[in-house]
């Protein structure tokens, strides 16, 4: 058996704070995977959405939530997960064993300093999975969304093996793979490949709109409905991400507008070799990416 | 019976010249749609997978299906459009009734101006179908590609009734949805609604590049699959639409680059209520288009 020290997931009690696309889908993977999951949400319809589709055994407020629970998953979005923090630091310890907390935001710098500051009786890691959809809310959950994909950990100092361990074992049961990293890494990486395709996403829709003539809908097609799909993301979410990710977002957008900027001007330019020369390394690195099953479109 | 001026399609012998995705799938959905369907293609390995596919009837050199074809669709890149269009215009008349000639190049204004230098025994239309994938060739070739989708036409002040009919049945068979369009109009619309996405999707690419660290791409995800896709495309295809609508691509570009300046504007105040009122709208848009299930992924 196990050192105690380790406890397993089937052992757990797990609070979901945040019973949204996230929260949701991860209590649908985690049915007969824990002792207990136990939802907290500020509107009682979700938690009620929640329970009723078996993503939760029952609801609970947060602060009885957190007494009753061993492992502690804050599913809701960056600024809430920093305020969820801040009450955490206040409770006294309950019992002998530190609860494990792990929370799902996008972005990591912010919340692991925040976590750094919980007091001993908590057990902290930060993770960001990196699955999603432009839809949010529990009636977007799914079973199996995280399957097949990568699932970030970003341990602090603090964090104990026992949590490292345990937060591994979660990502590995909903069938994703885990990832350590720095948290000031994960962001930078994050802001590059999924905050700054946001932000184009956004600019592309603008672009469109600005042009004022709505017949151009009409001639829109699959090429621009996957390039600007991210801009129909959700709201509070992305807000949230671009303000506490600000400083990797902003270096990530200077580099992609010089990058615009350079094609621009090879446009101008208009000679051939060199806009292919520019052209053609995007066009093999990115046929090769995304061949494996797991990237496939559903 | 209708007037012989007024031919229809299913009278037709068709030239279908490039035999590769566009004019491939063409092929297919024509089947039993026309007397007979005629491929030309500079690879005689094009040629026999493209009959043996059951794309076309025979295949032949570009001067006999010009000769032997009533109706003659381009559907090569608008840069080999513009050689072909040249090379018909040196061609003498042959019968009585003047041969309809149908492009599917991405830009118009400079194929419709190489139209309108063709002697009065060719009937052009302009026309662009608004579909397509990142892949190209005949092997990508597929029936229904052309289903659901806008097809639009730019006739010329010289297209006659007849060969705009003829156009329309041919769009109509093959279930896609005609619009007519200037040609300047149409290049401004695609500039911004598909072009422009292309080069925004090669500089998300590029950013990703530049930053030299390999682990980005482990950390992709469904996000930076979907904005980046249109950056695989076909880089020939590419390169003359970029090269022959390049004044409609710099002025998206151009407003492009202005909205992503706001937006980096916008980051760095860090004003939650401004930022939401710059994001809200793009997302409320791109959130009601590509509702119907004719948008939807396959």
């Amino acid at each position: 058996m196990d050192d105690p020290g380790f406890r397993r997931l089937k052992d757990c009690r797990i609070a979901i704070v945040g019973v949204g696309l996230m929260g949701g889908s991860l209590g649908l993977d985690l049915r007969g995977q824990c002792a207990e999951r136990v939802g907290v949400a500020r509107s009682p319809r979700t938690l009620a959405a929640a329970q009723a589709q078996g993503m939760i055994d029952r609801s609970a407020d947060f602060d009885t939530a957190v007494e009753d629970c061993d492992f502690i998953i804050l599913a809701t979005s960056p600024r809430t997960i920093l305020t969820q923090l801040r009450a955490l630091a206040q409770k006294p310890a309950l019992g002998s064993v530190p609860k494990v907390v792990l929370d799902l935001g996008s972005t990591k710098t912010d919340i692991v300093a925040a976590m750094d500051a919980l007091p001993a009786h908590f057990d902290p890691v930060g993770g960001h999975p990196m699955c999603g959809k432009e839809v949010s809310g529990v009636a977007a959950a799914e079973a199996g969304l995280y399957r097949g994909h990568t699932f970030i950990l970003t341990p602090l100092p603090r964090t104990s093996a026992a949590a490292l361990s345990l937060a591994q074992e979660l990502v590995t049961r909903v069938g994703a793979k885990p990832l350590l990293l720095r948290a000031e890494r994960q962001d930078a990486l994050a802001a590059q490949i999924s905050h700054l395709p946001y932000v184009a996403a956004v600019a592309l829709m603008r672009t469109a709109q600005a042009a004022g003539d709505d017949q151009i809908w009409e001639v829109a097609a699959s090429g621009f409905r996957d390039t600007s799909r991210l801009a129909a993301s959700d709201l509070t979410m992305m807000l949230d991400i671009l303000l506490t990710n600000r400083e990797a977002v902003l270096r990530a957008l200077a580099s992609y507008r010089a990058e615009c900027e350079q094609l621009t001007r090879l446009i101008e330019a208009g000679d051939e070799a060199d806009l292919r020369a520019a052209l053609a390394p995007a066009q093999a690195k990115r046929s090769e990416l995304f061949q494996q099953p797991k990237n496939r479109q559903p």
